[in-house]
């Protein structure tokens, strides 16, 4: 099963990443959905749900990687949030995925070896662990994180834990 | 347009209730999605979402109805709620169905005539308006309220001001 889907849901961007995870991990497809703003709720995660639903159809992964997500400070963006992940999950659910979710801190520590790392940081080590050209999008780069900290973890009792603990 | 399938969607139940409307409202069906407490967040997403397209599948509505959400007290709960509402608005997105949010007090003016009302005077009112034998469960009796006051204002401007205005 070496296919992974890594999303970083957004109410506003959308990142995901598709690789494949054999001896080494290359990209198969990476960007971003960016949802109108002017568009209402319902538009907004019709896109999303259809978005990922495609990525899904044209890259058949096997398994999925989500960020997971804790307490907000602001229970608007918590909400905003919420809708945007319901949307992007429910999606891989109908797809019958196993959907995989990994603390911030597992994720950099998987990435750069430190629960520290900024963003750039994040996206600089994607690029050379997956060998790319350029560096992806920033939301694309954490949902290609998302996915490469599932693919070194994935037969690791803490990958279970988390397949088996998204609560 | 005359059905309306209106939806209250919780992190554990989510109600929903079907009504008609011609030139009295009339219950088609109502009823809760009660979920596995113990299932993954991916699992009960997915039976919110599966739950909410075979009642559109069974019963065909027209036209969707919502209690719009205001900032929560606590962040963590508006992520689960936010998660439950973006399962529920995919499916009725893909069905491809027009959706309106009303506010809790738009809701309770125009089933009980005023904007304090409580969960019991709701149930007490939507079972005389629809003329119920019995009370229904307080998540069903919150969805068909805003069905009815979707089917009260759905041809006047704040209802097409609402279904445009989902954001």
């Amino acid at each position: 099963m070496p296919r992974i889907l890594g999303i970083d849901p957004g109410s506003r961007v959308t990142g995901y990443g598709v690789i494949d995870n054999y001896a080494q991990c290359s990209l198969v497809t990476q960007g971003t959905l960016r949802l109108q703003r002017n568009s209402s709720l319902a538009a907004r995660l019709g896109e999303i749900h259809r978005g990922i639903e495609g990525i899904i159809e044209d890259h058949r992964p096997d398994e999925v990687a989500l960020e997971r997500v804790f307490v907000h400070r602001n229970a608007d963006t918590a909400l905003k949030l919420g809708h945007a992940r319901g949307a992007a999950i429910t999606a891989c659910v109908l797809a019958e995925l196993t959907i995989a979710e990994y603390t911030p801190a597992q994720i950099k520590q998987s990435i750069v070896g430190g629960g520290r790392a900024d963003k750039q940081q994040i996206g600089y080590m994607v690029r050379a662990l997956l060998g790319l050209r350029c560096q992806p999008a920033e939301d694309a780069a954490d949902a290609l994180a998302a996915a490469l900290c599932h693919a070194h973890h994935k037969d690791s009792p803490i990958a279970r834990a988390a397949a088996g603990d998204i609560r």
